[in-house]
């Protein structure tokens, strides 16, 4: 099942979309209301029995006819774990991989949906894109012997990031990941969630994809990170608790501007994708003052 | 004026303080209902007007009738600046002051009101105190010719910190601020906002303490901060933009456990109080599994 938060005219709203029909309808209530009934069936192997939990409300539209939102409410927070994949520390920033994950947050003020603008942020001049596959927690507290249980799905990510911000950071302090990772919609994440019993059990194994006006810039699997989706979840957890309805991302794979010095432009087109999830399609905006 | 974020048997509400009278008085909505018309009319130097603003609900009650909440909304996020204070560095970290302030994210779920307990967290060892200045922004966007126009008032911050958590962050990458400063129920805020006309033009110049168990183990001025709030306000909103109701940490003076080796146990009470402000008095909770 595939879950995507859109807007039209009104108030966003949750929808089931049918991808086949380019086809979204409309559901009743927040996140809230049906993410943890619905994370619970899933992980009882009742994911068919979803329709119990959602109410329709109105008829199915045109997928073309919304705008999808990042799939994720603003009340909820936005979670990244970095230095998840070897290679990207090694090749991107020089860096061996650490003994744990590091995590941090993200403002929400920073996402953008499948098909927004990125904005390009007034202080950089060193963009950079990364794809993630992004988790999205419905179901708490999460149990540390299975914690995938509190898993509902994934969506695709790209975690834009400010590299010259980045480095400005206070020596003996670290990075300055605030300034790099939330500026103000930069931060592309949907089309929408593909709910877990999807795709194969246990830790995705999925191959993600990063294009930049058709060239490959990443090609990775989100089976080369060094803590899986359930070790990820478990470490957040343990220093600070997930509600439902709160995003993971997860690392992204080699290949960023950071290493090659290819960063992104004014009219670039931003294509991440994950296999079985989908892709998402954000262009680059004009530099301020440009 | 004082205004706080309360709660009873019901839903949380707003309420203007008679701190003499020892009442609160409700009022209707939420910050964004009133909070940028409030703002907006203190920087008109028309905070006396604010009865015009603000719509009570119902009759004074005790002020000890209610729980004093963070007067901040789940929707709002909660910025951390820190290295702000010269010998707070030197003294408790061997460090120089930056270039540049350094700005960060706390979870929502890290916040306790003004009399709650202060959870142990799990995992660490080396549970610290740490007195702020909190700045609630309540009119956006920020104006860089003129900050404090943005900002509705100030409350005390106490931004507990697990040290040893803080230290296990990547060699390359920084301190692990999400794992020291992000841990459930522990960063108290309050007792409620005193609105910015209540207090001397420009940016604030006093004192703070924060107290273990009666004895003195922090005692600063926040004129010492190397970047006032005006500047602190300004770096946050050029990196990633304010709405109202967030709130900033503006970092803490010399004093704490990480310095002097005194880190808080289960059972101290700490106190942390700003002159004009008011205090906040959090208990530190059992060690689990202890």
């Amino acid at each position: 099942m595939k879950l995507a938060r859109c807007s039209d005219s009104g108030a966003p709203f949750w929808a089931v979309v049918n991808a086949e029909a380019r086809t979204v309808t409309p559901i009743v209530g927040s996140f809230a209301d049906w993410g943890p009934a619905l994370t619970r069936a899933i992980a009882a192997g009742q994911g068919g029995a979803a329709h119990s939990v959602l109410t329709p409300r109105g008829d199915a539209r045109p997928l073309d006819s919304v705008r999808l939102l990042p799939p994720i409410e603003p009340v909820n927070r936005v979670v990244v774990a970095g230095a998840n994949y070897a290679k990207h520390l090694a090749d991107d920033f020089g860096l061996k991989s650490p003994p744990q994950p590091i995590a941090f947050l993200k403002a929400y003020g920073a996402l953008i949906g499948a098909n927004d603008p990125i904005r390009y942020p007034p202080l950089t001049n060193e963009l950079d894109h990364e794809v993630e596959l992004v988790v999205i927690v419905g179901d708490v507290p999460v149990d540390p012997e299975d914690p995938l249980a509190s898993v509902l799905g994934y969506a695709v990510g790209n975690d834009v990031s400010a590299r010259d911000l980045q480095r400005s950071g206070p020596a003996g302090i670290g990075m300055d990941l605030f300034a790099a990772k939330s500026q103000d919609r930069s931060t592309g994440v949907g089309p929408w969630i593909v709910t877990r019993d999807e795709l194969p059990e246990g830790s995705p194994k999925l191959r993600l994809t990063l294009k930049v006006n058709g060239e490959t810039r990443q090609d990775g699997n989100t089976g080369e990170m060094t803590w899986n989706v359930a070790q990820l979840v478990k470490f957040v957890e343990e220093r600070s608790s997930f509600a439902p309805g709160d995003i993971l991302f997860t690392g992204s794979p080699a290949g960023v501007g950071q290493g090659t010095g290819r960063f992104l432009n004014p009219g670039d087109v931003v294509e991440a994708g994950i296999e079985g999830i989908g892709t998402i399609t954000n262009v680059v905006g004009p530099k301020p003052g440009v």
